[in-house]
């Protein structure tokens, strides 16, 4: 398991003599190739979230954490070698205010941007209402950013045995997009049940819905389970119906990008479709996610913001245009899957189960 | 009407002083570029059926007609310019069935392919019967071809007057992959009753699903719809729920490449899934096809081939790869719809409507 995480490593915190870099893994060269990424600006991060070089719920969330606390590390670090005065507390706050602006603006769907973002300035208020120096400010950022990446990893974990529990020896299983370790800082919402399974020494073979447009199902999901060993068959998004029809599929495991308080689930664009066929075929659908993916502030899925994207990445795969010119596109990043299609929603600290009103608030209320 | 089928022809016979030539649009690099082919051996219309350079299945029969002709047409010249001995009936005979037979391996899903070949084949008993000369057996075989074009041309305007009665003005519309004029040598199948209202001053408008893995819909159909001035949006297949939901769909229409007896369909892979999304959303799902596309000798779909194709086609997409090399692919290049998850199914002599194995059996009846 350990060797998972040190194969698809998707970003992290390294410092070096001219100060600290966010790294993190382009996703959107994977599988041709594997680059890693040197980031030293806030800007540079909130780039690479737009353009999806770091996606997937969790791992937007620790990216944006880590973005936060670059800001600061660097701006303190740009007064002291200056020789400047000494960074006001109202210069910190502000200069984070903007750079949570900023990075908020990256993609809307995803609540954990959002919820990363808040826990991000609420330490840097608690440390600057302890009178510390801009250091220890900046410090307290980098370990609290740390700190959302390792429960991360321990979510991750604790979401995987729930989950295996769900998963018979033999199953075949079927995902949608990608919510694995490339999504998170750890194993992985949606895979990690499968990754413990397997560990448990289950068989388990699983379908990989190609997931266009963007294909992360092809290009991260495929590349994650062969790392792993994992067997798996990819094929289309439209095959999906057919080989639940045929090719006795067990369940549907997907991560979410935002879950409402009554359990409806937005998750890349095709989850839907691939609830109401499991539905229609009594094949159990699973939403893995963690409690920061809840938010309860939204009384259902409707009220989730749907980001909108270009058409390019409809009209054209990997820079191959595949449709003619000027034609028209919807492109809808994410689809919202009404409660009544999940059969449970895993979380690090429980299952939940329709009602998810009830269950959901039960479960956040214990994870406070 | 008829600007459409001039912008669009798919596949027509023509002859020149070297001899005769099956000519097609290759549809496998449209809509980038609109070439022209000009096939003057049976094995390069064999070869251009099995690499998807004309595809559907009334085009597909139309095809494989031509080529019978081209075949004995060419024999005959070759004989001639020789001053070999006059082909004997065996000769010819024995060169048809060969030819039958090659044609027949390019796909085996689609009926019209065999259906065209024993047409063709009965067409050459009839001339060899009456002891006319090669030549005239040769010209017999053309003929029957051209009456399989215009047969078809007919059948896609009937079935476009039938089906444009189930479309009401306004009517937001969704089909799959490419069933139109570039699928047959008229107006098309399930894109016929789209352009008949649409010439009957009804406003429609259609979602185009993309139809991975060879983009017939990005490619093809809303090349064809962008010609005809209908406006749509193309998006990938997954959405196909998502706007049933959201979107206002009234009704989905597609194609077959066969029908069994009881009514169920196979169609292009993907097709399935739009059915049940469809029953799920409690939108009619319409079958548009010719009666040579039912085949009364299947009980039910369970019988019908599903042809699998190259894993290449997932794994890349125009030539680009998309997913990690050594993935295990599946590829089953259509899937079959069950008869109950179908509100009609339109042909040219009528609608069927359930239970169709009568409704079938009566169309099929009156159509001989």
């Amino acid at each position: 398991m350990e060797d998972l995480q040190q194969r698809v490593r998707t970003v992290w915190w390294e410092e070096d003599a001219q100060g600290a870099i966010v790294c993190m893994l382009d996703q959107s060269l994977l599988p041709q190739q594997v680059v890693y990424l040197e980031l030293r600006h806030e800007q540079a991060v909130a780039d690479a979230i737009a353009t999806l070089k770091v996606r997937g719920a969790p791992a937007i969330g620790v990216s944006a954490a880590l973005g936060m606390a670059l800001a600061l590390h660097r701006l303190v670090q740009v007064h002291s070698t200056q020789g400047s005065a000494l960074l006001t507390s109202t210069q910190m706050r502000e200069h984070l205010s903007a750079v949570g602006m900023m990075l908020g603006h990256t993609r809307p769907t995803a609540v954990n941007l959002f919820w990363a973002i808040e826990r991000m300035q609420r330490c840097a208020d608690r440390a600057l209402g302890e009178q510390v120096s801009p250091q220890q400010v900046a410090q307290a950022l980098v370990n609290e950013a740390h700190t959302i990446a390792a429960e991360d990893v321990a979510a991750c974990l604790k979401m995987g045995e729930y989950g295996a529990a769900l998963i018979e020896d033999g199953a075949t299983l079927l995902t949608h997009c990608n919510a694995g370790a490339l999504a998170t800082a750890g194993l992985g919402t949606a895979l990690a049940p499968i990754y413990i399974a397997h560990r448990q020494g289950k068989q388990v073979h699983v379908f990989v819905d190609e997931t266009r447009p963007i294909l992360q199902g092809a290009r991260l999901t495929a590349w994650e389970l062969q790392q792993e060993g994992i067997p798996l068959t990819l094929i289309t998004d439209s095959m999906a119906g057919h080989f639940m029809h045929h090719g006795g599929i067990k369940a549907v495991f997907v991560g979410a990008d935002r879950v409402a308080a009554n359990g409806d689930v937005a998750n890349k664009i095709g989850t839907y479709s691939v609830a109401v066929l499991a539905h229609a075929h009594r094949i159990p659908f699973y939403v893995v996610a963690p409690c920061s993916t809840i938010d309860l502030s939204l009384a259902s899925g409707e009220l989730i913001p749907i980001e909108q994207r270009a058409a390019e990445e409809v009209t054209s795969v990997r820079g191959t245009q595949v449709a003619p010119t000027g034609v028209h596109v919807a492109n809808p990043a994410f689809d919202v899957t009404p409660n009544m299609y999940v059969n449970a929603i895993i979380t690090e600290c429980g299952i939940a189960r329709p009602p998810y009103d009830v269950s959901l608030h039960q479960l956040c209320a214990e994870n406070k």
